[in-house]
């Protein structure tokens, strides 16, 4: 697929400059899900309707089955053609390649079928044999991009598209991307109304309208539910701290680019919270503990903060204020095992809840042989990889193992969740720390009343934070929230001014036992009402006319179906209550 | 009250003379509640047993009924009688009233019946005629203090004392100061383990341990419950900001010294939030909004961050970070009386569930004689100041008026809640804003389909903030919460080893129906546990022993209650549930 991808790359360079000979070539490699190609058109721009020529230009070279060869030049005589070419950022390229020391230079060139040459490019490869091995093609998007990614150079345009062996693939691609687009939980969290980012406030740091944070608080007072059952405590920490606390954790100065610079007071320089543990180790030390305490559970839905460049920021997939749905497990070696089980079972209930099925699991292990970049306790590294291994497998849940990739302070197990488009977003972690113990001191005092400093930490978030949960979530559901998340469950609609106070009424007989019932008495049409609900998907919606401000049955129309479904209105409200504590 | 108190100072260095001839005298003022002196002993320091002998020699002097005597004299020759006592820091303060051009300084001197000059002063007075007229004295404690309040200074040793005209009046004061102590919500805070400050966190920055967490969110769940049925809507906003939205706003750079410093990144200079209300104007302004949806009162428990200095800090009454009960409200001018009465009724039924009685409501107003320190739209001062006048005359509580006290934007209602020993602490506040809408340009379309940008902002926080509020309420209740709030509702106690399964399935059975239970398996007698659970000032205490394992009643212990109550358990559960969901 890459080969056939970057293929595709030369033949849009070679369209581009048959239709815009002036055009300058930058780089065009594949990536993930397509192409691209830099160009510079002097002082030109591409249109959008240009790249409807340039597919169909590229659709003629496949079609005319060209043939890729690769040769080798020597360094100064490629140097010497290129700049007969006045292609000057393909020449920066080879005089770079030359400080490298390379003494030959690679290019490919595509042919056609009776020996003429069509196209020339410096590239490594490797490519297809002939053009038309690119069975689909399809150009996306013009983007600006900075030659060699520095905002120091010229911005270039960029051409992304995307190719397969088969139109079908292409179709089936093209499809996602409508869906996944649909989907956008940015276009959705404007179109519901649910959040916003402002330039005044500030990049990266999401504002939760009211519809927006009801759902976040849903999600959070079930998180609580789930964690109190499964008996956590909770705490609320500041979210700063002296610096002299991220000197102990060590998130200072290793982890400080990622750190919002320190404020300057007059009694030191305190810091934005970029992690919640040492707050949490500080109070696991507030006080002794006893064998008999442990394991403790400490969570907070606690507010971190990470400088992320704004040019990084994405929706809420990539904010600079995230709430975690944070927790540190504390616990004696032989718990281990089961407080990781434990929260396997919490995360794999909260997962049904939210009809996330599509997930993997990946366990990260330590390299015996780099000793250098984890925490160097061998014992503690066999006996937790095959407690948690353990535990996957008891679990019955897919999962890889990679080795190399844990944590320096222990194995860790991440989860992955894939989208409709099939992309794989990290959605939680569980990891194992035995470091914490040492830079924290942390201690109990064991059976026999000796001071114990073997204590083992989980961090853990199986909710992942509130901002990727959101979009994670929204795009999950397509905004069709199911009804306990939904920010209005019933929208009622009264038929006419005349049917206002009884519409009214019912609204807040369902606000009464808890129901967000939707009710307003601007002057519209009931099928203008009814597209103003579907729009912003409503669960139930209810008509009041005469036959039911009389108390006549309800017509009940529910999301995503078809038929109208008749209902006595106490079992309408019993059945949505029901449906809302139940979290169907 | 201040004489007599001055007065006692000027005693309390005569007998330290007496005592120690060789101390050298700092300053001595009347103070809130007392009177001090500061005293510089060379390398001697005062024990607490000095002062005992010290509050004898101080009586001794009250009764000998010792004359206070002013006079003056020509600054050179007073200078050259001070150096001649060597009392060196009284030198520098007479030095320093001959720079500001006093041609004589006055004194006073305490005098025996017979004539004998027993101790003089440099002093402004007034004092008392005859030191007897200081019915009642007694030295409460021994601190640091460095003249003239610079470090840079020598360290004097300050001692603290308070007089009234009888010693009944002293003898109450002391039994309030005692009542005070044994409600100190530090004290308490740590006995009960419900928050803590940690120095290596940073000063002034709470961490709520899981007992204050749970009664924190106790407060915040009823807070959120009166406000959702009071029409409020929630939002979540980030806890930072950029530099641009605060010079809009106006906090910059008027109220720089009270903000955190910025914290400059790579799009801007970010700074935490020390106030809610520029985050709630921008959710306002993020959508058009009609006459119809006003008032639109946005709510968030939002946290705010105020750089105070670290020796002005004081528990959770003054903190660093600070989660405000806060809220906004946009309305019009025509609906500024209604919601200002909304609020009041808010905040009442609010003070009644926590048995708040004592409060004092004070109108802060502007003064039309000096236009210069507030918004000039002298219309709206006079209607709102009447409107708000007539709520609080309606709403039948008491209330006084001040001139020339009200904030820049608008008038504004201060409530002062009066503590055990009769000191008053502001708890709420209810602010309108008629400068907002300029600065914000927050407006609305009106009833013809105009542009109108009457809209006018109540600021408001009945239940202060979570730190201050929390202060209050541990002192209020003496830490014996009610039991809505109480982390531990009913402590159950195993009659030994025997009936810990009994006791465990009892308190899982409460656990069941949401009653907090508190239940350990230690190996500690019943009296050890019951002792344990009074110093908590647990509500209800039940033992289970062999009766009750068997299901026979319960015998409930009551907190503050002598008799112990029979109970069937279903009733007990019955009752404590009721009690709960009543918030009695």
């Amino acid at each position: 697929m890459q080969t056939i991808r970057h293929s595709a790359s030369h033949i849009l360079a070679q369209a581009v400059l048959e239709l815009f000979p002036e055009a300058k070539l930058g780089i065009g490699p594949a990536v993930e899900d397509g192409f691209y190609y830099d160009f510079d058109l002097g002082k030109e721009t591409f249109a959008e309707s240009d790249l409807l020529k340039i597919e169909k230009k590229m659709k003629q070279i496949i079609s005319q089955s060209q043939k890729f060869e690769k040769y080798e030049v020597e360094t100064d005589k490629a140097i010497k053609y290129i700049k007969s070419k006045k292609q000057p950022y393909k020449l920066e390229l080879a005089e770079d390649l030359k400080k490298e020391g390379e003494k030959t230079l690679s290019f490919y060139r595509l042919v056609m079928p009776d020996g003429k040459n069509k196209f020339v490019d410096l590239c490594a490869g490797p490519h297809v044999t002939l053009s038309k091995e690119v069975g689909a093609v399809k150009l996306l998007r013009l983007a600006g991009a900075y030659w060699k990614g520095s905002e120091k150079n010229k911005m270039l345009q960029r051409i992304y598209g995307t190719a397969f062996a088969t139109e079908k693939e292409l179709a089936e691609y093209l499809a996602k991307l409508e869906e996944a687009k649909k989907r956008d939980h940015r276009i959705i969290g404007a179109d519901q109304q649910l959040f916003f980012f402002d330039d005044i406030i500030g990049k990266g740091l999401p504002m939760w309208l009211p519809k927006g944070t009801i759902i976040r608080n849903e999600v959070e007072k079930y998180a609580l539910e789930m964690e109190e059952k499964a008996g956590y405590v909770r705490v609320v920490t500041p979210h700063m701290a002296r610096e002299e606390l991220y000197i102990k954790s060590g998130h200072l100065p290793y982890y400080k680019d990622s750190m919002y610079p320190g404020m300057k007071i007059d009694d030191g320089t305190y810091y934005l919270k970029a992690m919640n543990c040492p707050h949490h180790h500080t109070i696991y030390n507030h006080n002794p503990h006893s064998y008999r305490e442990l394991p403790l559970r400490i969570a907070e839905y606690g507010t971190v903060y990470r400088n992320e460049l704004s040019g990084t920021l994405a929706g809420l997939l990539r904010v600079r204020s995230i709430a975690q749905n944070d927790a540190h497990i504390y616990c004696r070696r032989d718990q281990i095992k089961q407080e990781f089980k434990n929260v396997m079972d919490l995360m794999l209930a909260e997962f049904k809840t939210f009809g996330l099925r599509d997930y993997s699991f990946r366990l990260s292990k330590w390299d015996p042989q780099h000793t250098e970049k984890y925490i160097n306790e061998p014992k503690n590294w066999a006996y937790s990889e095959q407690v948690i291994r353990e535990v996957l497998a008891e679990s019955d849940v897919p999962f890889v193992e990679a080795d190399d990739e844990a944590a320096f302070y222990g194995p860790k197990v991440d989860i992955q969740i894939k989208n409709v488009i099939g992309r794989e977003e990290t959605m939680s972690t569980i990891q194992l720390d035995f470091a914490a113990k040492g830079k924290f001191d942390l201690c109990y005092t064991d059976e026999n009343g000796k001071h114990n400093n073997d204590v083992f930490v989980i961090h853990r978030a199986p909710l992942s934070s509130h901002e990727r949960f959101m979009a994670i979530l929204i795009e999950h559901y397509a905004g069709a929230f199911p009804l306990w998340l939904s920010p209005q469950q019933v929208q009622v609609i009264p038929v006419g001014q005349d049917f206002l106070a009884a519409a009214k009424a019912f609204a807040e007989e369902l606000s009464a036992v808890g129901i967000r019932a939707w009710f307003d008495d601007l002057n519209e049409t009931v099928g203008y009402k009814i597209r103003k609900g579907e729009k912003q998907k409503v669960p139930y919606m209810i008509v009041i006319g005469e036959k039911e401000a009389k108390g006549g049955d309800l017509q009940v129309r529910v999301r995503g179906q078809k038929d109208i479904e008749n209902m006595k209105k106490t079992d309408f409200i019993k059945k949505v209550a029901k449906e809302i504590a139940e979290r169907e």
